[in-house]
């Protein structure tokens, strides 16, 4: 796998999208947060991405240029009509008014729906939280996780994250799906011939499957079994409620170069939380006993963190495939064409 | 198993309390609450947690009367000071006020220290979605979860609701710790000499045990293995930063006779939910074909608001030497004298 100096990283992604008719500041926001991605060691919302989202670009699915149509709904709840714009464009915009509102307010909500995929919420989440306020972002997802009990998928991956300062260098941040894996990892398991761990998935029929390939066509189960199950689906019923996204399998177009992008976003913000006590009580998890088996207890988010400060100074793992696809993107004549053209 | 008329087992366990010194509208409430727990299948948060409430009112610990100091910070962010008064007394009276600013603002949140047990999350987040507003609702406990990778106790078990108004007559409602079981119910393994099933707890050393005692006196794993950890983790350090309650170790009074109760209360209410969609997406997963071993697929909350109905017109079971406390609490001469003298 290629290492890519994260500054060479940088420029191509943005070139490339620049080219495919983003503006060049809406261009550094969306690759600063697939590159953070990448950082962190979570390539399935990394440049990857790249691609498909240029796709969607010359297929008319997306408006490069726009932040949305804001409304507030009392003081503090702030309803995106995110018309088609870039997802950390539309979720940007809204953040600036939602963070100086929970200044005032002690809290305030955005509640987003028509806007592109949200990426990696903790990108979001740990930028709220280094400047001072706790915050709780939901996002939801294709259909791709079976019901506890279920056969076929019909909730989302629907990740949250939750970021609190802690008086350290650095914010508590936790990200997580809601289901067992993300169906990128199956991707790569079945890359790579290996099968499956039981329990992780179905097949299209709903029945449980170790073969990557089958379960491509079926079911993510849903992380931590039941509760993980009404976890999920609370986070898809409220996100719905609260931005008037579409639901199950009605929602589309964060995978695919076909439909516009129905999923919601929802970014709570808490102003002026209390940091006394919490970095203590973290060292202490850090420094406890770790099981057998286990080198040391993690606290959330630092593992990547950490990768993240190594990979800017020693360049970036990308995907060969993905990275010849974006340096074409970027600097081919095909592309060069579409654009002079 | 003693099965009781639901006004019966109301009545006596009100009266018990009022002799212990709680007012009798406080009574009705506290009642209220555990019995709902009792009534949809939950005896860990039932009357169960009567006698300990009453030795911790005979040990001065609590305040029956008050519901707490409550201050804004903002226009909507509530912080109340609980005074050692009731869990549910303390935290309806902040309610009060934040669904009330909710409906101006769109959002509101309170955040509640130094209150006795809240309870099951979901008394209250049903009744706000019965008002027809979102809630998220999160409570921190004693240190009784083990990090993932750790050996010791150190998180709360942490339960989260979520509740959304559905257009259905009954709203979605979502309760759930994030432990892999509640510590009631190793108890109960234990009272039955069951083995418990392996993954579930370590013992007082940090090693793995089915041995129910064993458990008791260690830690109760995590659900969801690494993501349930930094959902639980996350939940305990957002409560603390946001209500100044304790953290992991620190926190007490739940359980024990002997220690205020300093744990944290969040409640966030969103105003003005959508329920467009909702309930047809809801009924396709009622009526989603189930896998192999599933009778049919669920939606969480709606097993145990049917035990309920059934069991306001049949009767509670409520355990023996439980109803038998609670009769002697409430009748029986040593109370009397207690309460005469």
């Amino acid at each position: 796998m290629p290492i890519v100096a994260e500054s060479e990283a940088r420029q191509t992604a943005e070139r490339a999208l620049v080219r495919a008719g983003v503006p060049v500041e809406n261009a550094s926001v969306q690759v600063d947060l697939w590159l953070d991605a990448d950082l962190r060691g979570v390539p399935s919302h990394g440049l990857l991405r790249l691609e498909r989202l240029v796709e969607r670009l010359a297929a008319g699915l997306v408006d490069p240029k726009t932040s949305g149509k804001q409304e507030w709904r009392g003081s503090s709840y702030l309803v995106v009509d995110g018309d088609n714009g870039l997802g950390p464009v539309v979720a940007n915009a809204a953040l600036a008014k939602v963070t100086a509102r929970a200044r005032e307010a002690g809290i305030a909500l955005a509640a987003i729906r028509n806007s592109q995929h949200l990426g990696m919420l903790a990108w979001y989440a740990e930028r709220i939280a280094r400047d001072g306020q706790a915050a709780i972002v939901l996002s939801t997802s294709e259909a791709l996780v079976h019901p506890w009990g279920g056969r076929h998928a019909m909730v989302g991956t629907n990740p949250i994250s939750i970021a609190v300062p802690t008086g350290e260098a650095d914010p508590f941040v936790m990200d997580a799906a809601t289901s067992r894996v993300s169906m990128g990892e199956i991707h790569d398991y079945a890359n790579r011939g290996e099968s499956l761990p039981p329990d992780w998935a179905l097949d299209a029929r709903g029945d449980p499957t170790t073969d990557p390939n089958a379960a491509k066509a079926g079911a993510i189960a849903p992380f931590g079994d039941a509760k993980g199950y009404a976890m999920g689906l609370a986070f898809e019923l409220l996100v719905s409620a609260l931005s008037g996204a579409a639901l199950g399998t009605d929602v589309h177009g964060t995978l695919d170069a076909v439909h516009p992008c129905n999923k919601g976003d929802v970014f709570i913000v808490i102003d002026g939380p209390n940091t006394a006590g919490l970095s203590a009580y973290l060292e202490l998890i850090r420094t406890a006993e770790p099981a057998s088996g286990f080198e040391r207890v993690l606290v959330p988010g630092e593992r990547g963190r950490a990768k993240r400060a190594k990979q800017i100074k020693s360049g970036v793992p990308i995907a060969d495939t993905v990275w010849r696809r974006i340096q074409h993107l970027a600097h081919g004549a095909q592309s060069l064409e579409r654009v002079t053209s």
